[in-house]
This record gives C-alpha cells, sequence and structure tokens, in this order.
C-alpha cells in the first residue's frame, strides 16, 4: 500500500492507534459546541483539553498532540490566543486543524481568519462548501493571488487552498472530499443528513481529526481517517435513532456511543470510500 | 379567524413555517444553554447562528430572521454587544426577543437590564412570574413611571409590562400567559413540571420564540405558537421519559425529540389554549 | 453516632435534605461543563446559578448556598470574579468548593491557583490525584511550607492539604479518599471507569459536594455525601447502560436520571464505605 492507496483497514488501524495512544488534544473552539466536542473526543478515546487564556496556550500546545482552532464564536481576545497557540504549534511541529466555522458571515470573521492565516497555515482546514470557499478567497487575497476566489466549486476551492497553504483541506457535505496539496483526493460517502441538525457534529468532527492527526504523520490519511469513522458511526447511529421510532436528540447520543463502540467489521462494511490519486 | 382568535390550525401553519423556511435566529445568550439552545432550533427546524463580537453583531443581525438576547451569565462586554445588536434589529426590524433571566437578583443584573431597555424595546419578552415583576418595575422605573413597580401578580405586570414597551409578554409558568399592548391574552396549559429540572428549557422557549417570530409577523401570535409548540411537546416527552422509568436526562433529549417529529393530530388534541380578547 | 462515624442512613439524610432545601449553588466554572453541572444539580434536586461578573459576583454568593470554583477555562477576568466570590464566601460564612482542574499543567494555571488561595482557604478542594498533589505543593509553596510538595502519594497529599487549609479534601479515582484537617478520612469504592470518559463528570462532583455543603454544616460529611451519592448512581448507571448495549453517549443521560431517581434501598445496598478514625 502507497500513501495514494489507503483502505479500511489502513483506517483502522489509525483508529486503534488514537485508543491506544489516548493523544491529548487541545481545542481551542466556540462555547457552543465545547461540550459536546470533548465528548466525542473522549468517546473515541482521546483525551480533550479547552484553554484559551493568551497566559497559557502556548504552554498547552507544548503537551498536546493537536491544537484545533474554530472560529465559531469569535471575540478579539480569542482570535488573540488562537495566533499564539498556532504560532507555538507551528514551532513545535504539533498539527493544526482549522474549522472556519461560518466563514464569509461578517467581515470581521473575515478579516479574522485572515490575521490567523498570516500567522501560519494550518496543517488541516475542516469546513463545509461556502466556509472552504470563503477561507480559499482570504488565502488568495491575503497572500497577493487570486486563483481561488473566482471559483463556484467547493472542490476546486479546497484544492487551490490546500495548493496556498500546502495543507490538507477537508470539504464536508453529502460526500466529504479530502484533498491535499500533492494532489491526492478522497471522497467519502457515509453519514446522514440528520448529522447536519446535530450541534457541533461539523465541529466534532474537526476535533476528531485533531486526534487522528495526533497518531497519524500522514495528515492527509489522518483527516481521511477521522470523516470515515464519523461517517460510519452517524450512518449507524442515524439507523438506531430511526428504529427507535426517534430524533436528532437520541442521534446526539448515539453517535457518541458509536465513536466508542463502533468495531472492525461494521467499519470495513459500511465505508464507502473513493481514492482519485 | 381574525387576529384574536387563533386556534391550533394557525399555530400549526406557524410550526410548519418554520420547518419550511428555516429561518436564521441570532442568539446572544449565556454559556450554559448555548447547546441546548442551539439543537432545540435545530429540531425544530430553525437555523441557529450564536455570535457576540461587538465587531459583528450588527452584521449577524442582518442577515438573521430574529435576534434572541438572554443575559443569563452576563458581563460588561455582553452588555453592549447586546445594545449594538438590538439597535441594529430596530433599525432593520428584525424582531426581538428578551430573556431577562434572573432579572432582580443582583443589582449588577438590573442595571445592565435597565441599560438595555433604553437602547430600545424588544419585541417580545419571556420570563418567569418574578423576572418579568422585575423588568416591568425596572421598565417603569426606567422610563419615569411605577404604574408595574406595585404588582405582585405577574400577569398584571406582564400587561403593564407590554404596555410600556409596546410589546408582546410571556410569563412561563404552570400556565404560561402570553400578552401584548393591544390586549389580546392567551393562556397556555400544557407542560410538565420535570421542564424546569433540565437546564435551558426555558431559554430555549425564548429561543423558539425567535424562530417564529422570524416566520410569522404577527409577534403575539408567533410566541404562543411557540409555547404551544414546546408545552405539548414538554407533555408527551415527559409521559414517553417516565412510561421508560427514566428521569430527567432522558427528558431533555426526548424534548429535542419531540420539537423535530410533533406531528398535527397530536398538537391539535393535546393544546390547552384559551384566548381573552 | 459520633462525627466519625457515617453510614448510608446518615448520607441518605444529607440528600433528603438537598431534596428538600434545593439550595442554590453559586457555579463560576468552566465553559465545556457548565450545562452538564448545572443539569446534576437539577437533578439531584438543587437549585444552579452561573454567573461570572466581577460586578455581580459578591451578591450572588450573597443569596447562594454554597460557591463552586473551577478552574477549567481560566482566564484573567475570571480568576478575579473567583477571588471576590471566595472573599465574600468566607465573609458571609457561604462554604465553597475548590475544582483544580488542570492542576499543574501550565504555569500560569499554577499562578492564578497561587492567588486564588491567598485570597482564602475553600472549605473544601476535590480534584484527581495530580490535580491534588500539585495544589498541595502550591499551598505549601505559596505559604513558605513545603511539606507536601515532596509527597508523591495523593492520599499523603491530600492530608497536608486538608491541614494547610484546615479544610475538606477528596481525592478522586478508582477509590474516593476524603479527608480533613481533623483527621478523618473516608473511602468510598464505588463508581465505573467508564465515568471518566463523560467530560463534566469530576467537575458536576464538585457541585454536588457545593449542593451538599448547602445543607449539611460538616463539610467532610457533606463531600463524603456527595461523592457516595455519584458513586453509586454512576456504578448503576454504568450497569444499566452496558444492559442496552450502549456507551458513554448513553452513561451521560443515565447519570442524570440516577440522580433524580436514586432510592434509599439501593444506595444502602450498593454503598461501599469505609471511615478510618
Amino acid at each position: 500500500m502507497n500513501a495514494n492507496s489507503i483502505d479500511s483497514a489502513a483506517l483502522w488501524a489509525d483508529l486503534q492507534a488514537v485508543r491506544r495512544q489516548a493523544p491529548l488534544v487541545h481545542n481551542i473552539t466556540n462555547f457552543v459546541v465545547m461540550n459536546y466536542s470533548a465528548n466525542a473526543l473522549l468517546a473515541v478515546g482521546a483525551s480533550p483539553v479547552m484553554a484559551h487564556a493568551k497566559e497559557e496556550v502556548a504552554d498547552m500546545v507544548g503537551i498536546a498532540g493537536a491544537l484545533v482552532l474554530n472560529i465559531g464564536t469569535l471575540a478579539p481576545d480569542w482570535t488573540a490566543a488562537m495566533q499564539l497557540a498556532l504560532a507555538a504549534a507551528r514551532k513545535r511541529g504539533v498539527p493544526v486543524v482549522l474549522d472556519p466555522v461560518g466563514a464569509g458571515a461578517t467581515p470581521y470573521r473575515n478579516a479574522a481568519l485572515a490575521e490567523l492565516l498570516r500567522t501560519g497555515a494550518p496543517s488541516v482546514v475542516r469546513g463545509n462548501g461556502s466556509e472552504v470557499m470563503s477561507v480559499a478567497g482570504q488565502a488568495a487575497a491575503t497572500r497577493g493571488v487570486d486563483s481561488a476566489s473566482s471559483s463556484n466549486d467547493a472542490v476546486d476551492a479546497a484544492r487551490a487552498l490546500a495548493h496556498e497553504l500546502q495543507a490538507t483541506v477537508c470539504v464536508s457535505g453529502a460526500d466529504d472530499h479530502v484533498v491535499d496539496a500533492g494532489g491526492r483526493w478522497a471522497v467519502l460517502s457515509n453519514g446522514h443528513p440528520w448529522m447536519t441538525r446535530v450541534t457541533g457534529v461539523g465541529c466534532s468532527a474537526s476535533a476528531l481529526v485533531g486526534a487522528f492527526a495526533a497518531v497519524q504523520p500522514d495528515t492527509w490519511r489522518a483527516t481521511v481517517a477521522a470523516m470515515a469513522v464519523l461517517g460510519v458511526v452517524g450512518e449507524l447511529a442515524a439507523e438506531r435513532t430511526q428504529a427507535a421510532q426517534a430524533g436528532v436528540g437520541r442521534l446526539q447520543i448515539e453517535l457518541l456511543d458509536g465513536l466508542q463502540l463502533l468495531d472492525e467489521a461494521s467499519f470495513a462494511q459500511r465505508l464507502k470510500l473513493k481514492v482519485h490519486a
């Protein structure tokens, strides 16, 4: 198996590594999803820490296996902490996942993102189509290039952004696309539409990418693994929820149960993954 | 049917409008309930956004269908953001729901409320009896009138406050009372006492009022619809919870499921609504 | 029964007092666990309030039966509020529970803890082994003594810290140890390992200690009662969760249900308590 050819066994090995190593994942994330992200990380076997004080983020990064930045409920103090943490992570070689929640929604959010990107490039960007397109435009504008800003296609924007930042970019949606600067492109087709009706599932995806990136140095593969696990878990959780005639409240709980209890046979059987070299 | 005569079919139509239009509801709310309020909005079919930076709240209001202000975990920066958002909402005609959590508990909270009310009147105030009485006193004092401040009856205070602010006021309790400046008065008698033992159910009620006000321009009717839906859902959820010999943890999940899965027949059959013209 | 001899009947009486009196517990706690702690307090029968503004914490302490300080997502403004609240609580005789989350993880956190301890001693400190050892070292260093800082044993550190602060200290783990300055030492052996995989269970333990300390003036006994209830509830909840082939998502809900629905027979039958005089 070369780096372009990943399969369910390889991704399962990454999940086992998370469960075995219980990596510490440092999150500077939004208020809405802190609890759910922490529970998702605990369920998958990782160890979450949330810390945002400018006075301690660099030290916390120093003991973490990955850093996850999420701009969901942004404020100036938090952006400053994110910049300090990002700089510390890059210096120490700690992988950084950026979740650009609501990118494009307000000028302030765009300016904060541009400032973050000037501080340094994350290892992974994960967002929905419009967020990735917005960040691609920001990155292009920030860096004086406009290759991506004219595209209306999220996968094209993701490719341009991956090239711009020399990073992995994941566009989440009905299909999840994971691309990197070297041209690798994975498409994952698991999941369920109800997953968008539990707040923080997308943000937890980013947190899970952090957990996998802490144990798998190939960040593209780590991102594929995290999205694959969450997609399969989501599909199973939605089936169990609907079989119980329950709804999105129950789904929230089933997702956590699934992250903990997923077994290799179900994962291998369910995984819908295509890799374009 | 005139504006004073609403029935379950009218309220059900409002819920259908929420589900169809998925309005964006901008919340500046407290840390304790952010997650649950977001999930309640998603479950009912709306689209939540939480944003509190002074730098972006006015822009966020500009793309939202409603603004919900909740003073549960107040701090000076947040009050300032609420004032900016409230002013922007009034300028643009975006309905504003105020949830005066803990009004009367501390002088600071009262002063912050008074400042908010000086910025402008919300479209709807929703709180429990003592909160509404406290705000009525504040509003009266702030505006140099003391019509309400001497009353010990929450519905009288609600009426005075509705008149003072030219707004809809909802007093939640075993019965929910919804009054407006024009003298309309609805009493809803659904719900279950266990609902007060899940944190954020009251705050989520206010968030739901925002969702309904975004699609129904008659804010009194929108408030009645939101409280009716939550009351019926709560009653059903408590029954299912107790049938499963479960408790208030399970209730929290059943409430979200119910907001998503409520059907018209159950709603019509269960609704206990009286309207006084 | 003297003060050293507590049994399940005495601890059950404390739980009944919480349920009957519904004490107001003022929490200045971290963003991750605010919702879960509030729900745990509501489930057990207490009344939570979360408030952190420097402008109101002293007033809020004035109407509370206990104060719970948790440094999980610390920032300078919050430390300042904790100091004001701690000073107000000591002045008014309101019991204070300190949960030193992540003590020892960063220099900033240690400095903040030292500053808190200079403001005054809490009535109870509850943390895991490494946190208690770190605080014991801090307390010793802060106060110019180093009796505890050289110990590698958490119970020894707890004893030294209890003596230093003239407080109750609880070390949570597979066994929970509760010691006080007078030499009392209780060991509780209930609970389940999965409890560490739900975020906020430890923090909720501290919140529950606050609820019990509000109704039981012997803070050592109050701490034993809170930890006993949570341990038995956790054990039962884990059994129910595993019987349903569910995981840590479901456990989170079962814990809340159990805090509400625990009955005296189950408590008495399950309790594993040893008291060393």
